[in-house]
């Protein structure tokens, strides 16, 4: 590995403790935390363990020591994805996510400026979701904000969302769209963990056609919005999605530029453990547009990011942008030099 | 182009009319025949125009006529999804769909041996599925039959379906698996061809997801099955879930052979209309493991599913096999010499 100055755009945070519900009939599903093993503790959802993770999720300094062995400089944390919380109602939600957006910034604010911090704001309320974001990016100073693909099942490239867009745009937060609540469990045959390994990329995937649809980033050019696990499906959907653009009059008149246009100006990680698929993605998308992520410290996280870049067989400065270029493109922080 | 010795396994027939219902009660969604513009007809279901389609799709002179300019020698037949009619009651169904059997039949009769047939079987009913199954291929000496990606929202791979796949490996009978109404629908932001364009693909990945969580060809490894569309998004999703075997104890238990490894035991189609796409999925799949497919006469359809293949820049055994070969496996027509 020549340095350690690659930038994870896609990491996490849970906090060590959750706060006490201040309000006056507490949700059924508002999280706790209860001891697990050492170095462990689990988040209790509606009375179930959802996930036990490991203390790196709140732990600065555990989590800086591991930078460095995984090539990066900079790691960009947003909340485990479940905590979006846009199913609470919607004062409730504000509640729990202004906490973790202000954990965020404390762990951001004890890193020495090797984390930064992707908020989150509860986008089933438009008002509610655009103070957050606000907040998040101008008193807390986090460079933009994690949602999910969809909002309670609406994708986010729905018009409902816009004027959310329209306010990241004008602030210049970058926006990281997660997986979440994925369509198509009911076509899973197996254990629990395929919801995450199968329903994720589906969803993710979905999501950023949904953009590519309604033309978000022909109507807000200045936008920039980054898909994780690198775009999911899209790149399957998309010569499909191309082709019938260019055979169904409908779409033809519904999206106002080419599909695989379009895709290459929205961002993405390289969250998909595999080199043949990153040149691929890199192919279809533009090396411009990638960007590390890696799901830390989750148990199903990529230990080696940098590493896979480096073994992809790009040339130097292609390998540049994506360990470490594109991120700062996409953060706003082109002029910032890593340390 | 070098010859027209193609052998496309996936184009469809509607018939020129359908058959009046013999029985108590007629279900609503009972198909019927109304006309349209010169050389079309129109597929009405519950009463109204479910597509309107041209006389290819019935017209054996027709069909043949576009074969050499398409670089095919043969092109494999199977009923428009939307017939398989799974929602119907099973003895309703079972009488659509051997009509439908007995009518792509007369059309295989009719073309010189340049057109062959897929079959239907109601899944919904596994007896009368049997039965059907036994029907198509021993009087009616099909190759095999198509098949949904799900049965009623239950993907195909689910052990619900273990007895017909036991059945056709035992009759030697090739299964290929086309989406139908798939899930995800409610991720779709604009015009309705994004069923086809975008739903489609993802219930297709997820069926042959379904067939590796439940270990299909790991325990009948004699069985040949294909999934349309380039096996859809299951490109995209296969390095995650082999990473995520690789990671989860309980996918590990339940999955009892590499994902990565079990994926190049299935067959594809290559209706993918993407050099590069085509050449990832060689690269992914196995160069035994892909064959021609066009979705012809359909609007949505390849025009040029040779010259694409033969363009994508694959030495000349490779395209052999991907032109004819591999379709005559999947087929169980190895020694049969095409025209």
């Amino acid at each position: 590995m020549r340095c350690a100055c690659g930038v994870d755009v896609h990491s996490h945070v849970v906090p060590e403790n959750f706060p006490a519900y201040i309000g006056r009939s507490m949700p059924a599903d508002w999280p706790s935390m209860a001891p697990a093993q050492p170095c462990h503790r689990s988040v209790m959802i509606a009375g179930k363990n959802y996930r036990t993770v490991v203390d790196k999720c709140w732990d600065v300094a555990r989590r800086l020591e591991d930078l460095p062995g995984m090539g990066l400089g900079l790691q960009v944390m947003s909340p485990m994805p479940e905590l979006l919380s846009y199913w609470m109602a919607p004062a409730d939600a504000q509640q729990l996510l202004r906490f973790l957006n202000d954990q965020i910034a404390a762990m951001v604010a004890d890193s020495a400026g090797r984390l930064a911090g992707l908020g989150a704001v509860p986008l089933q309320d438009m008002d509610l979701a655009l103070r957050e974001l606000e907040y998040v990016v101008k008193t807390l100073g986090f460079p933009g904000v994690e949602v999910g693909s969809n909002i309670n099942g609406v994708p986010i490239g729905a018009p409902a969302f816009d004027p959310f867009f329209e306010a990241c745009e004008a602030l210049g937060a970058a926006v990281f769209v997660h997986a979440i609540r994925p369509a198509g469990m009911e076509r899973l045959v197996g254990p629990a963990p395929l919801q995450q390994v199968l329903g994720y990329p589906g969803d993710v995937g979905l999501a950023a056609a949904s953009v590519i649809t309604t033309n978000l980033l022909v109507c807000r050019p200045a936008l920039r919005i980054a898909f994780s696990h690198g775009g999911g499906t899209l790149a399957s959907l998309l010569p499909r999605l191309q082709q019938g653009w260019g055979v169904f009059p409908a779409l033809r008149e519904a999206v106002l530029q080419a599909p695989a246009e379009q895709a290459r100006r929205l961002f993405y990680d390289t969250l998909v453990f595999d080199e043949p698929m990153l040149r691929h993605l890199v192919d279809r998308f533009g090396d411009t547009q990638l960007m590390v992520g890696t799901d830390y410290p989750f148990n199903f996280h990529d230990h080696t990011p940098v590493q896979r870049i480096e073994a992809a067989g790009f040339d130097d400065a292609v390998t540049a942008r994506l360990v470490q270029h594109n991120a700062e493109r996409f953060l706003g922080r082109q002029k910032v030099t890593t340390p």
